[in-house]
């Protein structure tokens, strides 16, 4: 097996690949990931939730992911630097694996694709932005406010969370749609079913997972075909009860 | 077709049972619902969103109901007073009907359903309860309240939005987790998928959709097998756009 | 000087008794709160909030309170049971003290007086209660909801914090307005400046900081004559910073 | 009396002159606000709360508004454009004001004054931020967010309302702190008594309603000694119930 080490910080990276040779999976070191990440047989990220996000626009392919957390919050990761020699054994041998919906919309810059979210904000810092939101075509809201998120269930806990939104369980099949300072006091976050499309017209910024930012009139957020995949672990604990702990 | 006519207010009944007779349905008129319903080959309901829930309590079998708003909220009803008449003849030939999950927990006194919530209550009015919760079999909080709310989708719109949760699409498989009156900072509502097991231990009155209620030290919440069937109607629009006009 | 010990759990009074001598202080010990507790100079609660709450019951005069936390949350209390000593002894050499404002109503049971809220229910757990509210003879709201909640700063850190009310300077002259599960959408808390007249029109129970329960079918709260007065502390960082870390 | 007039809309102004010279004032037209209208005896604001605010950028002195809503929120405003002269009268004859009160900060472009509230935010749009707030010198608050609101509580209907702010009293004396988006479960709003100072650690931008924008790394935001005048009206009603209907 060939492994990808993708590093946010060097100080671990040579340490992983001498361990991961000890269980016979040669591995490539990356200072930045790229798309050469989608011909090996997983990734190892070192850094936190952010490296993994970066990571992850990378990816259609279905490569496993397996984290070592040394950033601030570690959601999507698996061990810290002082675990991982066990977790990530385990990992490798018993290749146990889950996948996580994503969500695309198309832009003039090409396809957006996220793990967490899509927001769609205003150009200007602390301006306030039309947004008129439709799903599966039919209206269902007409607001003022700083930003739109849509979030998949593993995003919840991510910027939607800080927009007020639930904490939901990541292998729901649903959809979140919030938005940021709302001006309109009957707002509420809403929960969809994963196949329906948000269609947010508002001439703003679209973010993916606040890694690219593309102009936009208007998206059409939808379930992308692209899942993220990553080793398994027991993340009822980590998104109910770990999460608090951290936050 | 036979159907069973159930009414809160006595005006419409007369009216309604001559219409369905010109759509050749036999009806018999109930002025409180009962397991006699079973036996029909539909319901209407008269009434609120009240008395379809109090239909409800006496259906396992999946036998469809309309509803005809003379009630303060109408989420789950069809039609006004006004044009039940083209709604009803609508609903009786295309017969499309659209079956929502429902939530059961056993109790001392047999098991509650719920198509809206269960709540498990302190006992006395403003009085502070402890709560442990556990989430197929793992705890995940731990806290003091008036109140814990599981709701199912079709149900984030009554008791459960009254306690800060978000608005769910009736068609999603979650459930939702909440609390009333949580005195801690962290709390956020949680949706979970919906073959999750809720269990709530906690000293208090477990409620289904405010229709019965009584003393539990602990129950588990799940997907109970008999749905809630309905006449078709565009979900979408009342749930996410009509609703914030009523309330 | 004479001082009222009131004790929660006995453990500690012969001890705080002992160690007031030594400062002079003659002492009697109290199981329960009593209207002789106006007759000393000062109060050392032992207990939690409840215990201060259930002292200041008994309270019209301006006699300071002295609390050592040995409950849950201890918001109002000055010490634990460990340095009780070197805070006590500070408190009665120095005789610094500050007040709070409380709020009072009438009821034919005679005047409700609260520290932190009166709050106004359903007679009913979890049942809904119609609620007319007026502020300065001005109608502001009218709203279906679990109950009505009308805090002091000082309170804003209990009732009122758990149906999602802001956390409020002890120091400042406000009342706040909040609701348990008001089923409208466009409700948010509400702060008035403290000399407002709050009518709240509700069938229900009127409950005085959970100590003392009275049926009304309208009350006016406002703010009382009578101070509630605590020997001195750095509440600022008590009510903002340490009470996150406690709750 | 002269007065000055200030239009976003040009369509009243010659209507509003004509009027006031009905009343014995003589008026000036500004097509923009400038630090000129410190030499009138009140100005009438033809626009929404968005003229108002920039009106009062340039005053200092303690000259009196009338607003006449063009705008979508009119909450600062007095009348309509139908019903403008029967109020305007009255307000120019009876001459009754109110005062309320502003916020100041130091930065290195000079002072920054707002009624509403001054935001610090992340300089770039949709990214998060570190700040420490710091309340009269005591560090209550150390958080990531997308920005920091210190609100008025005029102010306390506009963009602290949508980060989830409560309702306060316009006439009461307290300050709002708030955020954007804040990545913390347990942050509240909070509210201090006007005299404190609010610091704020943060580099961005600190953004005086809306109107002017200055790069900071910190400001210590604090009541300013220039209070905004504007003729009386019934504030309780306009804030507390018909703010709600327009909302």
């Amino acid at each position: 097996m060939r492994a990808a080490i993708v590093y946010k910080d060097s100080k671990l990276t040579e340490k992983v690949s001498k361990f991961l040779r000890s269980l016979e999976v040669e591995s490539k070191i990356f200072e930045k990931p790229s798309f050469e990440l989608e011909d090996f047989d997983f990734v190892v990220s070192i850094g936190g939730d952010g490296t993994i996000l970066r990571i992850l626009q990378y990816l259609r392919r279905e490569v496993p992911i397996f984290g070592i957390n040394v950033g601030r919050v570690g959601i999507l990761t698996h061990s810290s630097p002082e675990d991982f020699e066990e977790k990530l054994r385990r990992a490798v041998l018993d290749f146990e694996i889950e996948k996580f919906q994503r969500i695309s919309c198309e832009t003039e810059e090409g396809e957006l694709i996220a793990l967490n979210e899509i927001a769609v904000f205003s150009r200007e810092v602390a301006k306030i932005m039309d947004a008129e939101i439709y799903v599966d075509g039919e209206p269902i809201e007409s607001l003022r406010c700083d930003g739109v998120i849509v979030a998949t269930p593993i995003g919840s806990t991510s910027y939607s969370l800080s927009a007020g939104g639930p904490i939901v369980d990541p292998h729901s099949e649903v959809i979140i749609l919030n938005a940021v300072a709302p001006f309109k006091l009957n707002w509420r976050p809403m929960i969809f079913k994963s196949d329906r499309k948000i269609l947010i017209k508002a001439k703003g910024l679209a973010i993916a997972d606040g890694q690219k930012r593309v102009d936009v009139e208007e998206v059409e957020i939808k379930r992308s075909k692209y899942m993220a995949v990553f080793f398994k672990k027991n993340r009822i604990r980590e998104v109910f009860k770990k999460f608090k702990e951290i936050i």
